[in-house]
């Protein structure tokens, strides 16, 4: 038994190299860096984030000091489902989503980091080991930048080995939407994968609309054209837009993608490991696709996640983007000819930079 | 314009008068009354609040204390849809349930009170007007009564001038929820409404089976069979049970409720004021079911609630049920011959004694 003695958690403001922008979240000057360690009696610890774009890192904090802490430790740190359980309802009333799944999906990493810690595995080996290297993109966060200043980051991005590129949409007109995807498709030619993410901006039929306008592009997926909550939405504008659709950063729960996923609303699976309630439901709706004969794609936390998609076999486009935090990683993850290669340390092989998060509080 | 100028948070733990217990969230010993005080430029000051089961309120009170303030200061309280989107989206990467909407439910209902204090009008005119009474049911917290004690309980419900009472089902054996069923219906007679909630106890089969045997016993409505996010098996049980269900106390949006309703999963749309988001959302819900041809009824915060279904043309059952918090309040809620009556005072009414919650930190 490995008995957790302690659970650690660790709130950080993280200030961004430059200001990012979207169609939803207008402008991100810093990101909030929500860690948990978990020692058990061995003296092992298993490290766990979550993180968000600015704003209620507070709350999934709190839930972490004054709740998780005090139900979890005792316990058997290997009982990971049994644990999950007992702090998803002991927080049910008042979490079932927010900032408590945030939470719970840094403590539940934490937990699989020290179970592979524990038994000397890397965790893409230990929930299924498939292939350690997946294809991979570079997810752009440029909606405010020129169509000069997008393609001058392209350029950047296929020299650092990235292979597939994600772009924003969402801009006040269409038009200049369609003009920068297609200036983005003439840079990197026939067949080069290219996404396009619009952040919910749009209602139903201008999601269509945009989609039907991009065809002439050949775009991988188009992420989020509406808001989360509309599983119809996402159904209607799949089937009438003709483009793929991604979704999923914004889903808290296996049931929200089985909802997605049922009605016929995304063929991109996207969940984050970081929100989605951790490692453990990460991998149920990695296998969830696969029953449903989907490819499973994923938002965030690109170091963690690139043993996710490596332990199973529809593991398809990590998406590389981490708001900079791989500036407090020791070694940050390689990425060779567009694969990301998942680490064989053991564990998820992270370790944070202690004492540079300490200075930023 | 009514320029807010403070808002004001409270987090209280408030022992419960004796040790409540349901078959999901064991016994419940206290509960979190998180409170929120908005004031206007003028000096006028809303009054809202959320409540708990005993764990996370530290979590909402976190976004109210580090979010909300920033975010609504020097804006105008009247706008309350505006404000609503903006604290919405502003936390919606770590927000979007949870902790955080029970929070934006507390600044809603603040907003609204202060909007009826400032117009010199209650609640229930100011949202429609339909009735200032509405029928009632006393919500027994009772799994683990004898069935002695259930009557007596019922006896003194009775007394207290309620025609509607609901008991609590999900204990060990379907045969001692079916015995505890027939005694209350014995007790009670023929025709009086009488309803059960299982809290989320049972698989879809096990639901259709419980319904089954509760046929004979004419149950108003079946309440939350099983968990909140399986809107197809709802819509199962309710078709292959046989009984009307009612569910929504752990839904948390317009569009959770909206998933429901539309896959036929309850009959009784169930909101509750202090997490679904406040009464922006609740309104839209009794609407929404009104456009489905469904009542609406409520569950806790019956001193607030009342208003809401006092406004609305389909609002029936409101739960009377307040952990105790009638303590606290300077003039709890009058019962009449089963009907609740909502109070003609500005805004929602309700006085809370800061002074004794004062000596709960």
């Amino acid at each position: 038994m490995a008995q957790i003695i302690a659970v650690s958690p660790g709130l950080y403001r993280i200030p961004l190299p430059t200001v990012l922008s979207d169609s939803t979240h207008g402008e991100i000057r810093a990101f909030e860096l929500v860690t948990c360690r978990v020692r058990d009696a061995d003296g092992a610890e298993g490290v766990g984030y979550t993180f968000t774009v600015g704003r209620n890192g507070g709350a999934a904090y709190a839930t972490l000091a004054q709740e998780f802490g005090e139900l979890a430790v005792g316990h058997d740190a290997d009982r990971i489902e049994w644990l999950w359980q007992q702090l998803w309802w002991a927080t049910h009333y008042g979490g079932r989503g927010g900032p408590t799944v945030l939470a719970l999906s840094a403590f539940d990493m934490a937990l699989w980091d020290l179970k592979g810690k524990r038994l000397g595995q890397p965790l893409w080996q230990l929930l299924g080991g498939h292939d350690n290297k997946v294809s991979c993109y570079a997810g752009g966060i440029d909606l405010d930048l020129s169509v000069d200043a997008l393609l001058a980051q392209t350029a950047g991005n296929l020299e650092k080995g990235f292979r597939a590129i994600k772009m924003k949409v969402g801009r006040a007109n269409l038009a200049e939407d369609v003009e920068r995807v297609r200036a983005m498709r003439a840079f990197l030619g026939d067949g080069f994968p290219l996404m396009a993410d619009a952040n919910m901006k749009w209602t139903q039929d201008q999601a269509i609309r945009a989609a039907r306008a991009f065809q002439p592009y050949d775009l991988t997926w188009l992420e989020e054209p509406i808001v989360p909550d509309d599983m119809a939405g996402h159904a209607r504008v799949a089937r009438e837009g003709g483009v793929p659709i991604a979704a999923g950063e914004n889903l808290r729960t296996l049931w929200d993608f089985r909802h997605l996923i049922a009605s016929g609303g995304a063929s991109w699976p996207e969940p984050d490991v970081t929100n989605c309630g951790g490692i453990t439901p990460f991998m149920k709706i990695c296998h969830l696709a696969e029953a449903f004969n989907l490819p499973v794609t994923s938002h965030g936390a690109h170091d963690v996640t690139v043993h996710l998609l490596a332990a199973c076999p529809n593991g398809q486009f990590l998406e590389a983007h981490g708001f900079g935090l791989e500036r407090y990683i020791e070694e940050p993850m390689r990425i060779e000819a567009g694969l990301a290669i998942a680490p064989d340390r053991p564990g998820h092989g992270i370790a944070f930079d202690w004492a540079a998060l300490a200075k930023l509080d």
